[in-house]
């Protein structure tokens, strides 16, 4: 016995009725936000690039890819869904470990159900599995793994990938044992990435291998049979320091989903109290970009290690500028997809009030989820501003109908209004419907 | 400037005629070893497994796959040609770095030409840039990424494929930088699976995205600047101690296929003393099951580490067994494909001495490439050998002829001994063939 064999009986063991309503609810919210923000990306030049690349290698086009009109085997479909759902950085994040979970699993359970018949109950009950190892393994290898510089969507969402297709194919306890022995070890995904289309290729990957995984281990393709904790397993070789109990303890009785939470401002989620701050400095004090001298950012250490960025040259690269955040939230009083293109970013009243921003971790008050903002006028008048909690945390949840609205403004970029309230109603019963590709089907552009 | 920038400016500043020809008949040498090891596994039960459970994903079926009478996609051809090449463990290594550099390497570039053509020329100029590549950045990480777990010919092979074919794509420096991030970042295999199908899904992983990396670098797909070099690059990330410096230091001075070395028996390179000195005893003293009362082989502590499975019941597992390899010398005095197949880890005569040989690592004077047995027989007779330099090593290469002979063994269980012919020919010349995909053709069983 050992971690991998652990999971793998138990996750054969489940079955739909196992999760509890609330879980199903939270599954439903967690699909309403990706399928937004795979629709919000769906457009985006890294998947042009990526079907202009790969598109030749494609099978046969037996997949619908979220709000696109192109087909792809499931595999590329999978990818393609990874790379939409998170190129915006829009997408969900679990605080106590930096993952965002929902796109590679995700991404990858939509491909398999517009290409195979699956319910929406077997679909969110796999779902659910995949995001909850997915989360319990980055619990137990966090921080070590996401210090050493793993981005853990990748680096740890195959697993949830294969998990959730190995479920929809009814794996036996071996085939499970390989599947996430062959997740693990396809494992990948690195920090230098972030501010580049390579973070987005993660998740994509992610879904893709994670899929091939179970694929190839429910056709008797062999792997290790400690794929996890083995002394050279995934967790030992990506993880200085890990705690393989936070895998299995307690699995059944808590659930991940629950400490899961949904961006309001498309960006590095450490970014957003100053962005929060900088909104409301913007709407009380009607600031405008010629007003402001100098702006400090006093923030937690991981703040600059995450979200340092201050040459920024391409909306990508502004994700991960906390600089940047604050300035849009300063000007425009707001940070929406827009404000993370290029254009945005080259923006001169945008780049001149980022040009007067520093940041320091110099306040250990600060936490990860707060910020203290100082904000000097040029008529020499000084505002502050100190917040703990940011929208959307833990403390402060997205409402469901502020999902909705997230979704809405996403969606609208590639369907009309009637589509867009279809697709979002289907996302909303997901559970409930009797072949899960419908909701695929209602987020392609006619 | 970085050592991922000055990798990609010396790449893209290259040219076949600046490949000396001992480097060209190392390249030809190599390449007649791969493809014969290539149509050695080509009917390996892992090839199938893969077809089956990926086979639907296929794309147009513009490569063929060595050996085999399936076509594919390139990508996928790239992936069946690491697996086939890699699957018996039988093909070259790096005694430096334990890198089996050509299989993820040429694998994918075979896949490449048998799509698109491609001169000999060119094919060899860009296998050798990948094998160099592969190679120095597992000099400058070894051994640390090797002991954290990490299988390098997956790990780092990934690099080689994606540097070859951006070669043969005729990258730009921007392009180059970009395909080594987007190879670096999908980096992974770990040697929980060694024993397991899982090890060679990692040289065919290898070459698919690493294939993939340079198709999307091309159509502008960005990365991180510093791939390799950055905090949350590569090496950091997964190396805990490296010498960039050994990745630039000297390029186009000195030719890391100097240093490869080719196997004569399919199995973990450590294990080849042991096999060659227990042949010699069965050839000197004409051993027999019954004779031995005990056996005890003296090896090196990474002999053990590496090849230390005692309790074997398939195939695979015998590759990283030494007293498995140590058996078959002793009773067959031979260690070719078919003693490392099912029927030979289960043969009772082998298993009678296999569970009568144990390994120690308690002679610190046993160097990694040596072995130093002592061999008890039932009578109460002491036999003893002792072996610094097991054949194939640098110090006593295999010679041409050997290749060949090695190449006609495997060869010749997919094709008949005149195919077996043309297609060594073809490989002896490579370097002059208009079209490498002929060589690619002359593979396939007619």
């Amino acid at each position: 016995m050992g971690t991998t064999e652990d999971l793998a009986r138990w996750l054969v063991a489940g079955a739909p009725e196992d999760i509890p309503a609330d879980v199903v609810h939270e599954a439903r919210r967690a699909l309403v936000n990706i399928v937004g923000c795979a629709l919000g990306g769906a457009r985006h030049e890294a998947v042009d690039i990526t079907i202009a690349a790969l598109g030749p290698m494609f099978g046969a086009p037996d997949a619908a890819v979220l709000g696109r009109t192109d087909r792809a085997d499931p595999l590329h479909a999978a990818l393609l869904n990874g790379i939409t759902s998170h190129v915006e950085d829009f997408d969900d994040t679990l605080p106590a470990n930096y993952i965002h979970a929902t796109s590679p699993v995700a991404s990858a359970l939509l491909a398999y159900a517009s290409a195979n018949p699956v319910s929406g109950r077997d679909l969110v009950h796999a779902f659910v599995l995949g995001f909850e190892v997915t989360s319990r393994l980055g619990n137990a290898t966090y921080p070590a793994h996401y210090t050493a510089g793993w981005h853990s969507t990748g680096s740890v969402g195959v697993f949830g990938a294969a998990v959730a297709i190995g479920t929809l194919l009814g794996l036996d306890v071996q085939r499970m044992i390989w599947a996430i022995g062959l997740a693990g070890t396809q494992a990948a995904g690195v920090r230098e990435q972030f501010g580049s289309m390579g973070k987005a290729l993660h998740p994509g990957r992610a879904a893709q291998n994670g899929y091939a995984a179970a694929l190839l281990a429910a056709q008797g393709f062999t792997s290790g049979a400690h794929g996890i904790e083995g002394p050279r397993g995934w967790a030992p070789v990506t993880s200085a320091e890990h705690d393989l109990a936070k895998v299995t303890d307690g699995l059944g009785e808590s659930w991940e989903l629950h400490v899961n939470t949904y961006k309001p401002f498309p960006c590095g989620i450490v970014n957003h109290p100053a962005i929060d701050a900088c909104i409301q400095l913007h709407d009380e004090h009607g600031i405008r970009p010629g007003d402001v001298a100098q702006m400090r950012l006093h923030v937690a250490p991981l703040v600059i290690d995450l979200c340092g960025k201050t040459d920024i040259h391409v909306g990508l690269e502004g994700k991960f500028s906390v600089v940047h955040g604050a300035a849009v939230g300063l000007v425009r009083g707001r940070a929406g997809l827009r404000e993370y293109t290029d254009e945005a970013v080259n923006d001169p009243d945008v780049k001149a009030v980022r040009e007067r921003t520093t940041r320091e971790a110099d306040d250990p008050s600060v936490t990860e989820d707060g910020v203290h903002v100082e904000l000097e006028l040029t008529g020499g008048r000084m505002l502050r501003k100190r917040l703990e909690g940011s929208l959307g945390n833990l403390k402060r949840p997205l409402t469901d109908e502020q999902l909705d609205a997230k979704f809405r403004e996403q969606a609208t970029l590639v369907l009309d209004e009637g589509a867009a309230e279809r697709a979002l109603a289907l996302c909303r019963r997901v559970d409930e419907l009797p072949d899960a590709a419908e909701l695929v089907d209602a987020t392609i552009p006619r």
